[in-house]
């Protein structure tokens, strides 16, 4: 009974960036989604995946590879929108000043 | 040494909602956010504090209850937004429709 809700958790937990991914995938658009969320978040399931090799235990790794697969792909689109954003700020600051210089 | 895995696993993956939760806060936009994400996620955190009480278990306890209450934020907000947007369209269809009908 008790693992009913560890193995619902485990599923849903981990499906859950199913959605997310494919709507980063699909739309393009990364603007609600945090940088540093998806930067931790990465780090620490990376971690739980280590801990289930050490440990052996096949439901950490198979819920955890799975998640930091999804969770590696959405943030890879978001750190690639922001050096995107920053090189295209730092391009519009270099042509309002290419004037003045001039 | 294999405890440290797990260790920082949870305490990153727990961390990572509070930017996403807080940016969501503060800028109001939840436009990459996946709402499908965030509603399988609540439920599936929810399911791992019930595994954690019923194991006895608190780390998991602890780190379910933070991440459950920043990810029913994140969600409320979400779910906010997406009924705001739907009663706008709605609204935007009534008026556009009004002209025809009179």
């Amino acid at each position: 009974m008790t693992d009913i809700f560890g193995f619902v958790g485990a599923v849903l937990t981990t499906l859950s960036f199913v959605p997310q991914a494919w709507l980063v995938l699909r739309t393009g658009k990364t603007e609600g989604i945090s940088l540093a969320m998806y930067a931790l978040f990465t780090v620490g399931v990376a971690a739980w995946l280590v801990y289930g090799v050490l440990e052996d235990a096949l439901p950490i790794i198979l819920a955890n590879a799975i998640t930091l697969v999804l969770a590696t792909l959405i943030l890879a689109m978001k750190a690639r929108a922001v050096i995107q954003a920053r090189s295209s700020v730092q391009g519009a600051a270099e042509e309002t000043s290419a004037p003045i210089a001039s």
